[in-house]
């Protein structure tokens, strides 16, 4: 089945939710253009999830999806973030901050029940998920009111194991993807495939729609995408110089720069591995450190160093996250480009 | 330029050349059915060259490939011997071998001026590099009796460097690929991009030719890989079960089991990075050990482990190479899988 089928959209192009970067405003210019539009709310309070629900209802033309995380919080553990921040000391001293002063973050929240509340009376069409599910009955919960949910798969058995438990799609993320790996049956790197070996992989082995993402920067990866049985295709990176998205001028200039030719897989800005353009921190740090907290909690004690920097003009201690494959990144609207990206779809 | 206008072949495709697991039995079958045999030769004593030499001139039909290893040997570091031997002792005693009696294994050698002697009166239509390329005089030599030299590239600045030193086409080979990685301008694997990443930025940067490998295994892979703009596809895993490649027993069985979908980037074989399915020394030594000494230093002292291991039916220290998608691994003759492989190029 190809995805517009399954979505109601009119294109099988999905954009990439991603947190920290774009609000509703990219979702609805990639609507729009006919692709699903994803807005991200891992990181969103309430209130402001609810002022975004209003606006995508009020105004997406055709389908949107929310995407959460479905990640179970590690327990606090006071050794492991005392490592932390004896690694990250000699940073707040370079800057003359005050490492005792670090505020617990926002940070990173999985979806609850609470959010199933906030959510159902706006019927998103599409709810989509990283790092697994959230249990059966919130699953049944979204199904009752027609929408449709979508996660993350790294994996064979992560694709076996989304299927098992009620996706309607899965994403296959390949190694070259830009962003939190939404790995969560295993944490072993060395299990993550790039999407020439996991997408055709994945194809032969479910039944639902395969959604190939990781590395697809232009038309001709779409229609590539479609060649090994991509059912739809999900890019992020692509979209990060349109102006509906919030990408930060430092994270623009470094897409725009050589340094965009080295991403790496990192834990130093959350604690769990994600891709992105390689900088200070992943050099001195990382890029995958065995003194960070686990996922999200190492992100508490970073943020105020990516602040400080930030204010000086500085992204190297920012989480640049970027794909492999940012060749295809335009500085144009994101209608524009979600229809260039079409141009080769059969 | 499409591959067979350069190589004058009928196909755009390339048979992998794979050292220990295959001889000129496959490269013939290969260049039967219209693609590019490739003898691997970094293994080859003189004597064994000269007579696969002598079969390939005689037998082949249209063109075939003499691939050889472009390294500079490490020098010899005494500390780091004696570290891997320490690490390796605990597996000598199991095995009831003596560590002191390690003999200096033949290894692999790099390209010399007496090899170009050895191959020149056959003028092999083909010759492949594998990290990086001999000196320009060896290049002009081979173009002079009209042979195209390939090479491999895993980065942007290595694509670059081939293009400027001479190489007529590059090979793009994505981190799904099995084997050693081609790597040789930097050791940092973070730099290593899937194919969807590497190969159409690669396309995009050079004017030569670009052969993608990596992560392909059946004819919807080879149309994709062209759909990203490659010239032609470089395949070897997908040879693997073939009755023409020498894979041995353990091998072959470790590719139809449940443990080829776990491959692993190791250096617990040779000291240099290569793809295959994890086995206990995998496990247990690496996959990235800091021990190993560097390429090809760490094998000498692994050999007498794999030798006694698969006497006794166990592959648990054998270099299993694979890819990571392996998923198209067929027991039938490398003639009719590469034509299946051809199903679908335009």
């Amino acid at each position: 089945m190809r995805l517009e089928n399954l979505l109601g959209t009119n294109l099988p192009l999905v954009q990439a939710p991603m947190a920290g970067v774009q609000n509703s405003a990219l979702a609805l210019a990639v609507c729009r253009a006919g692709g699903l539009g994803s807005l991200p709310c891992a990181m969103l309070s309430a209130e402001a999830l609810h002022n975004e629900l209003v606006v995508l209802s009020e105004q997406a033309e055709g389908p949107w999806n929310l995407n959460f995380f479905a990640h179970r919080n590690p327990p606090a553990d006071d050794a492991r973030e005392k490592q932390w921040r004896n690694a990250l000391a000699p940073y707040y001293t370079e800057l003359g901050l005050d490492i005792g002063a670090i505020q617990a973050g926002a940070g990173r929240r999985p979806f609850d029940p609470e959010t199933l509340e906030l959510i159902a009376p706006f019927r998103p069409p599409v709810v989509s998920f990283h790092f697994g599910l959230p249990e059966a009955a919130i699953i049944e919960r979204i199904k009752a009111w027609g929408g449709k949910v979508l996660s993350t798969a790294t994996t064979l058995a992560e694709g076996k194991w989304l299927q098992a438990h009620g996706a309607d799609a899965v994403i296959a993320q390949g190694l070259e993807a830009g962003g939190h790996r939404g790995q969560f049956l295993s944490t072993d790197l060395s299990l993550q495939m790039g999407t020439f070996a996991l997408l055709p992989q994945l194809v032969a082995a479910l039944d639902i729609p395969v959604i190939s993402a990781g590395g697809i920067a232009d038309a001709n990866g779409v229609a590539a995408a479609m060649a090994l049985g991509a059912a739809g295709v999900q890019m992020g990176t692509v979209y990060l110089l349109c102006p509906e998205a919030t990408t930060t001028e430092l994270h623009r200039a470094a897409l725009n720069s050589e340094a965009a030719q080295h991403t790496a897989l990192t834990n130093v800005f959350s604690g769990g591995p994600a891709r992105g353009i390689v900088n200070r921190a992943i050099r001195e740090l990382g890029p995958l450190s065995e003194l960070a907290p686990l996922f999200p909690l190492a992100g508490t004690a970073m943020a105020p160093l990516r602040a400080a920097n930030e204010k000086t003009g500085s992204g190297e201690f920012s989480p640049l996250w970027s794909g492999q494959n940012n060749s295809g990144c335009k500085a144009i609207s994101a209608f524009e480009l979600t229809r260039e990206l079409a141009a080769k779809i059969g």
